[in-house]
């Protein structure tokens, strides 16, 4: 048989459709569109949105996609399944869907187990098999690239080989691009996966594209997937961090990681960039699934190359590569010391360099900030996802100060509801505080107590600051650091701010949300009107 | 050369010493005492404690262990260091305190890489395998049970495999019982380790005892394990949860669930009982380490046996061992239906099930609480992890209300701030709401205004049902739905709440945080209300 073939390697993203899956996950497609970039940046190839038809959501993900992002190394992937059986691929109005999102790649479930086929399906095996060949020859027909989900596929090897043989065959005939073999129940363990690929090479001849899909139910997803490319898939699947349904995906950063840096194959379409930004991806992404980033992740977890000292911590410093398994700077990640204060300077060095500050020859501000950021984090602050807060920080260091806009006396949020369920809560704040020489005082409502803080505050400023008016709150988004302690936690806050051309971030941190919102919020007009060159008046 | 020998598997752990590594954790000797006995339960071989002499908590440990713990199927093993160079075994005061502390088992870790003997130890290749040689045989004589850890022993094989062997051999020929192999920095792959353990084998003949310690940075400890078991190591290393510095050590669990329900191999010394409870125990020691667990851990994690799709539902009702790799029961853990936006009445049917309600026949019923459900989840809910809003929904369904434990007839939350920066917010929320026949107004405070409202509830309550006075609020989590609204966004609180004996989750979604906490609040109490079987008054 032959197969169509392509030369590189595949690097297959499912994050937006089968890592959001996972239990608790539940993006919009505003959080869709905006890990899309992400994944584009670190260079994967494919990014499977989501299914079109099938989940309204997904539908408009797809509509807004084609016009909004403008991806330079991932084409978009629309995922779906194969027909009914008993009715034509064109007649069957998922099918349809998928042609009509205008996904350049779609892939198809395909059960791959005749015990799926027979009793989930309640079809026959020559149906089954009929409904893969049909599904992806009119597919092609229609100028998609098609890749088959080969479900269950190893699961259905071990029931029945031949069958599932024949129906991996079948995709490849009728034209598809990659059967991927997926360990839907992720119960592999990796020389499984060895023997088994092996073995189907024999069938469908060297040069068809094999991909691997793995879960991370035996713990095993990463190896799987390694295992797999070992025995000759050039094409992965997986999710960032390891997002899933059950135990989660294989982690599509760890696999990349370990081609790049273990393989040395080089399977990243952006290059060694994308690599050396795969920390700050994976914290960027969690930021926006909202889900906190696992300390323990390899190669991207805040841990991952953190060492507690004592034994080691002279000889480290002597020698750090004796010590880790590679360079952190190659994943864009740090070698921490937990005791010691090794880390730090060189990073945000480089950070104040990016926001066009030059920290190189003053090494006693260097170690100022350096100081209060750590300070800082360990109180909860973060400044990854909060550049606009970082920059007040290192002003406020060479300064001597903040900038003042404006000086605050008080502020109050009431928020009451009278009636039984079902009754709008109001919420109203009011802001008095003292710019351009004057007091000021004034009242905002909004949908919610943080809604009638931020119009408060603008209120109260916009006399003496009138280009505040084109500054809008674009997104809000809370954390709570110490779940153990119920509301007794402390929050934080992350508020991002336009005016229409530039977009910054800020954060706020406390016991309470709205004391942790207002420093986000008064953060974010600070910066939005120093960044406009404007004064204090 | 010859080594000695024992038939069975050793099943090593080492939580207590290298799983206290993790950067967080701290263990008291109270903790290690009451954790050593949950792995006595699980069936290991081994527990290996501390370091005593070196650590003195580890020192206490040991001395209160050979009194307090009745273990019948662990041996409890020291760990520790080879003796200085230039010195004698029995000389070194460090070597002295590991036969002090009468553990029958020693482990001392070894350097295995030339590197690391001449760069961390400044002393000669020939120097480091007579420490190794000199340290086995003295403890030997002293009677004791060696394993010699084999540090850095992967990178050394790779950079200098016949110094590797030589410090191997050099172990056995001086009594040990093992020598574990370590991937001290974690970077292995599974065929890496596979190819290294072949080879040693043919240095070390048959009969040598080989183990296994891993270390998870490239995301394959698990798998890497299992490749050494494959290639005849007989005794492996790992601890439980994975718990670990940097990305943690292989997760013993996992490995054992493997060796057992996938390899068919019995090394458990409890028989199948042990790994019955693999969750339960799982659970029981993150509470003693005071670590969330982690929901996606293989075998043992909340989600586990998760599943969602709504797609499959009713293929998972049929036929549940089409779409889980095990049977959850095996390692004590269980199958949950998410109820998600993808939800259909097959997986209401089942979550009703799950919570002691039989829809079965009634499809009227299941009809309006899956259209119910789907209208919430439009809005914004999720029952996923909510299971005691999910149930109360049902309730009001069948019963045509919820319970009527109290009336709400207001609420209100002031939070306020005078001054500047720093200066903290105050924080206060009154309730009036009509309960046992009366109407009652309260006023609590707290460091936010959800605390307050959460005070003023309960204390307006806790007359007419005193049975809150155990309830108590564990968890707190803020969802903004969709972000590109700014604080315009729909907000979710989710709540977990304890009366010590159970925990329960509640869901609210409003425009307004605090409406949205509110419901969960309210919810909250009636449902724990209505769980012990407390009538409205």
């Amino acid at each position: 048989m032959t197969a169509p073939t392509t030369p590189q390697f595949h690097v297959y993203d499912t994050t937006l459709r089968d890592g959001a899956q996972q239990e608790g996950m539940n993006l919009s497609v505003a959080d869709k569109l905006a890990i899309a970039p992400l994944l584009d940046e670190l260079g994967v190839g494919f990014i499977e949105g989501g299914w079109p038809g099938a989940v309204p959501k997904d539908t408009e993900f797809f509509k807004r996609a084609a016009k909004e992002l403008d991806l330079r190394n991932a084409e978009l992937a629309a995922f779906g399944s194969t027909r009914k059986p008993g009715v034509r691929a064109v007649d069957d109005p998922q099918v349809r869907a998928l042609v009509d999102s205008e996904a350049p790649v779609v892939a198809i479930v395909a059960k791959h187990d005749l015990r799926h086929a027979e009793r989930a399906l309640r079809t026959t095996g020559e149906e089954n098999i009929a409904m893969i060949a049909d599904t992806v020859a009119f597919l092609v027909r229609e100028g998609r690239r098609v890749v088959v989900d080969a479900e269950h596929f190893f699961d259905g090897y071990r029931f029945d080989a031949d069958y599932t043989r024949a129906a991996v065959v079948a995709g490849f005939e009728a034209g598809a691009e990659v059967v991927a073999l997926c360990d839907t129940n992720g119960g592999m363990v990796p020389t499984w996966v060895a023997d088994i690929v092996h073995e189907l090479r024999g069938v469908v001849g060297p040069d068809a594209i094999l991909g691997m899909h793995a879960h991370n139910d035996s713990g095993c997803a990463v190896a799987n997937t390694l295992a797999a490319v070992e025995a000759g898939c050039s094409h992965i699947q997986g999710t960032v961090n390891g997002y899933g349904e059950r135990t989660g995906n294989a982690d599509l950063l760890a696999i990349v990681a370990n081609l790049e840096l273990k393989y040395g194959r080089s399977v990243l379409a952006s290059g060694d960039g994308g690599l050396a930004d795969l920390t700050r991806i994976a914290h960027a992404i969690s930021e926006i699934t909202n889900i906190s980033p696992f300390a323990r992740s390899p190669y991207v977890g805040a841990s991952a190359f953190a060492h507690k000292a004592g034994l080691h911590a002279s000889a480290i410093k002597v020698d750090p590569d004796l010590y880790q398994h590679i360079d952190p700077a190659l994943v864009g990640n740090d070698m921490r010391m937990l005791v010691s204060d090794m880390a730090g300077r060189a990073s945000i060095e480089l950070k104040g360099r990016e926001l066009g500050f030059d920290l190189a020859g003053r090494s006693e501000l260097l170690g100022r900030v350096t100081d209060r950021v750590k300070d800082a984090e360990a109180n909860g602050y973060t400044y990854e996802a909060a550049d606009a807060s970082f920059e007040l920080l290192l002003v406020e260091e060479i300064d001597g100060e903040r900038p003042q806009y404006f000086r605050v006396e008080s502020w109050r949020t009431i928020v009451e509801r009278s009636g039984s369920r079902g009754t709008p809560a109001t919420a109203e704040a009011t802001v008095k505080l003292h710019a351009g020489g004057e007091r000021h005082v004034s009242t905002g409502e909004g949908n919610g107590p943080v809604n009638a803080l931020d119009h408060a505050l603008r209120q109260a400023l916009i006399k003496v600051y009138p280009e505040l008016e084109s500054f809008e709150l674009i997104d809000f988004k809370v954390r709570i650091l110490d779940s153990m302690h119920g509301t007794d936690a402390v929050t934080r806050v992350l508020i991002e701010t336009s005016d229409g051309q530039t977009a910054w971030s800020t954060v706020g941190v406390g016991p309470n949300l709205l004391e942790a919102s207002w420093e986000a919020l008064t953060d974010s007009a600070i910066w939005g009107l120093r960044n406009r060159g404007v004064a204090p008046r």
